[in-house]
Formats: C-alpha cells, structure tokens, sequence
C-alpha cells in the first residue's frame, strides 16, 4: 500500500484534493521514514532527503528541480516535475506584458494623467517575431499562442522540435567551437521578443550574455520566465542603460529575493514581476500526481521524469 | 471604365497600394462629379455626399459608418464598412487591457518603485467569464482569443449567433416591454468581463447604464471598443466611483477628444486609451477593396454591405 507524504506550505489543501480523487490504495502519512511517495516542493524536499530511505518516487510541486537535481545529492528514486500545467499560465503572463508593451499601456496612462488626448499609435504583435530560448512543454504553448496572434516563431533548443507551431529551429553546433555560439547570434539577430525559458543547469548559465544582448535589435524586449542564472545581470544593465535593446521583463533573477541594492530596481525600461508569472496552483498539480500515480500503481514509467545528469 | 475617388487623410499611401495591385480597368480620379466609387473616412465623404453625383459605392475604410446612416443623408448607393480586418487588431487590445489587469502589471511596477519584492498573487483569464455586447466579425474573434485562453464567452446580440466560440447566447426580447431589458441582466449577472462592441446606432444609446452595471459583479472590468453613445458616463463614473464594479477601459466617449474638464479623466480606476484600439491600416482596407472592387466590376453583391436602416 503506497505510501505518501506531503511536502508543501500548504499541504493542507493538497491532503483535502487528494482524498477527494478517492485514489486506490493510497495512505497520506506524517512520517518521514514511512513514505515511498513524497509530492511536494523541491526545497522543502532536499532538506528532508537523508530523512527518507523508503522512497520510491518523488513528484515535484515546480517545474525547476535544480534544488534535487544537484550532483551532491542522492539519486536513487524517480524524480518528476511538474509539467504542461504552467504553459496556459506563462502565456498569460507573457502575451500580457508583449501586448502592454505594444499597446504602450504605461504611456497611455501618463497621456492621461496629463488629461492629454493623445492618439499616439500602437504597436501590433501581428508579423513580428517571437523567439523562444527553450522549447520544452512552456515554450510549446506560448508559440501556440503566438500563433494565434499571427506571429512569426523561432525556437532555440539543445535539440528538441516537438512544437509544430515554431516555424524555424537554431541549435546549438555539436561539437562547440572554441567561442563559437552556434546559429544563437543569428537567432537573435531576427527577433523582436525574446522569451527565455530555461531550467537552470550548467548549460545555462549566462546564455544571455552581452554577445547575445548586442545581436538583439535596439527595438527588441526580453522576458526571463525560466531561471535567473540564464541572464548574465551586469551585461543586461549595461544594454538597457545604452539603448541595446528596448526594455526588458524579468520574473527571475539571480537572488531572490532582489537585493536592495541591486541595480535592477533602477534600470530603465526594466521591470520586475518578483517570481510570479505562473504559481502552482494544488489543482493542476494533484490532477498530475493522480495520472502520475496510476502509473506508479501499475507499475508503468512515470511521466515528466526528470533525468538528473541533464537537470530537466 | 470604374472612377475611383479616395477620401483619406493620408490619400498616398492608397493611391500606391491600389496601383500596385493593378486592378483591371480602373482609374483614380481627383474630381467628385466624375467617380461612381468611392474609398474614404466616412466623416469626410459625408461632407463631400452632394458632390458625387455618379456614385454607386461608397467603401468606407472603418467599420462606424455612423456618418453616413444618419436618416437625413442620401441612401442612393451602395455603402459598405470595413469588417473582418478589426478583429485580430480588436483582439490584441482587449486582451492586453484584460491581461493587465489580471497580472496586476500596474501594481507590480509600484511595488519595483518602492523596491518592494512583493509576491502577491496574479489572477488568471482561465476560468472566467467574458461577456460581448455585441457579436458581429470584432466580437467573433474575440470570442476565439478567449476560448485560446480557457474562459468561458457569453454573447448579447440583437439576432446573430455567428460565433460557435459563445458559449451561451442572450437576446433581446421579440417585443420590448415597458421597462424590460430581456435577459440583459442575467447575461451581467454572470460575467468578469463585459466587452462592448457595438456600432452607434439608436438601439445602441445608453445601453450600459445605471442597471447594467448594478448587475455586473464588483470585481468585473468594462472595456468599451465600439461607440462611446453605448455608455451611460454619469452612471458609469457613479459605479466606479461606489466601487460597483472593478474598473473600466475606454477607447471611445461620447466625445471626441474628452472635455478639458469631463470627470473620466479624474475617475478612480478608469483607463482611457483615445481611440486607438483599432487602427485602419491602409494595407488591410486596400485587400478589402480590391476584394469588393473584383465583385463591383463582375456586378456580383458586395461583402460587408451596410443596412442604412440598421446602421450597420
């Protein structure tokens, strides 16, 4: 009989989803060394590992793993994440600050507080190009939604091309030339919004660098909705404060939270969203712990299972 | 041999898009007695109407054509408005305004002014529920946008169930009773949008008022992108100002530019956006004309043909 612990801030609404889903043979317990399932959050997760030699499977509450993931930890259970339930939410958060943008939401209403008329034009997202660093499940759906608002979409990923909605891929080269960056440069060179989308994993670590920042055009935004370390943080200042590229959208950073200190705060045509742009809803996670969990019954593979060496 | 006269603010950029797609046996002409068709703002071919005495069709490049209905004014010839060009531009807007305010764009750039890292919580447009008064070609693909983001759509229109995206159809009953609003209220009772989308015309006047927005539930959002006629102002500053409902957007007002001294500019959570929700981009009307101009000269029925006693 399995046996499942919960590892959340807010286990309490998770326990009353799960025992309406009224699963087969499924216990909830409050013992650490009890359990061979844990469902939870990966920090509260980690601390807790040498705490649980029966478990089996561990479903993430998240998306980014890179708190289990770590080479120093042990990786003898089934580690899967949360996936395509944050798609819907990150397009939401993404198409609202691409389309304020366009709309020039923020201008409008300075023209009004002025009690100025104004008819300045707006922008469309129609015909422009949208790039995706990353092309997992999130970055499926927002070219999905792309789509919808007749953009043009490009995708750079390791290796992937599971969205039939990206009309042209870059990947990197397979044997990476001394300073070589691949097709990235040329990627960037074409985009008007580039949406980051990335877990963090070694490879990724300041993929966004001023190389990159400088292949952008002036008129271009980028939005982090992956991992902070994806955006090497002083190059982004220095390309906002310079007018490299038009502004940027950032829900992650390095630190979080932000250092009062940091320049960001002050950055022009910056802004900060404070990691909110899709919160794990219990709803969307429990109903992927249940599909995930009759698999486990049955002793089938699981789904969205995390390979540790690649980190995602 | 067709005489086409162009009545813009900007003629140019028409007279080389009509020219460059060469259409059979056509002339631009300069003088009004000579042209049987016009291409035009209807404001300005309503001061130029005793002039044309050839004309058979009018294509006007917006979608009013309030202008030109008015029962005072020749109805000689065949008028048509621009349709099915507005809704993705339509579409843009209303999500953008929609999208900010569930991500809370605004607040979140307050609380980066005051070097907060404050997670509060974003709402989601999945789940909830957008009304359309009004569901002509605008309305239609509106209701597609929001099926793409997982929300329910209700319609009112007088006759039309042209979009299958409504999920429920409300109308107006057969015979008006004294005071009755047919299932208006209803169709209020149950939404976190209303979206107006309806031409000027006199069964359009004051449609939102007091009532309507009593119905709306205080967390609902007005965003007006048809006529400013449809909305009751005084009624409308009350609500927000009582809190009766959440917010209101604005593209249009019962006059254009807004008074120096007209409350809405001051009005607690109130958006004005000038009119510019739905630009006429002069590649867009230029496909449609070219498009009615292949049936003029095939003598075939126009697309988009305007009932002058409907008024649109």
């Amino acid at each position: 009989m399995p046996k499942l612990l919960i590892l959340s801030r807010e286990p309490d609404e998770y326990k009353k989803l799960i025992r309406q889903a009224d699963l087969p043979d499924l216990e909830i317990v409050a013992e650490f060394a009890e359990c061979d399932v844990v469902l939870g959050e990966p920090r509260i997760i980690r601390e807790h590992l040498p705490q649980l030699p029966n478990v089996k499977w561990i479903q993430s509450m998240y998306a980014g793993v890179e708190a289990l993931t770590d080479p120093t930890l042990r990786r003898d259970y089934v580690l899967t994440n949360a996936r395509g339930v944050f798609g819907e939410l990150m397009s939401e958060y993404v198409f609202g600050y691409m389309l304020a943008h366009e709309k020039k939401i923020f201008e409008r209403f300075k023209a009004q507080q002025a009690k100025k008329w104004d008819r300045f034009e707006s922008g469309l997202l129609r015909g422009k190009t949208l790039g995706l660093l990353g092309v997992g499940s999130i970055g499926a759906h927002l070219a999905g939604t792309a789509k919808h608002f007749g953009m043009t979409v490009w995708g750079y990923s390791r290796g992937s091309e599971r969205s039939t909605h990206v009309d042209r891929y870059f990947h990197p080269p397979p044997q990476p030339s001394p300073g070589g960056r691949g097709g990235i440069i040329e990627f960037a060179n074409g985009l008007d919004y580039l949406v980051v989308v990335l877990p963090r994993t070694k490879d990724t670590d300041k993929i966004v660098d001023a190389n990159l920042l400088d292949a952008l055009p002036p008129h271009a935004i980028l939005l982090n909705v992956g991992r902070g370390n994806a955006v090497d943080e002083s190059a982004l200042v220095e390309a906002l404060e310079h007018g490299k590229i038009a502004g940027a959208v950032l829900d992650v950073t390095e630190k979080e939270p932000l250092p009062k200190d940091h320049p960001f705060w002050v950055t022009p045509n910056l802004l900060l969203t404070f990691h909110t742009s899709a919160m794990s809803y219990p709803e969307d996670i429990t109903k992927l712990f249940v599909e995930n969990y009759r698999l486990y019954i049955e002793g089938k593979p699981l789904k969205y299972r995390v390979d540790f060496e690649r980190g995602y």
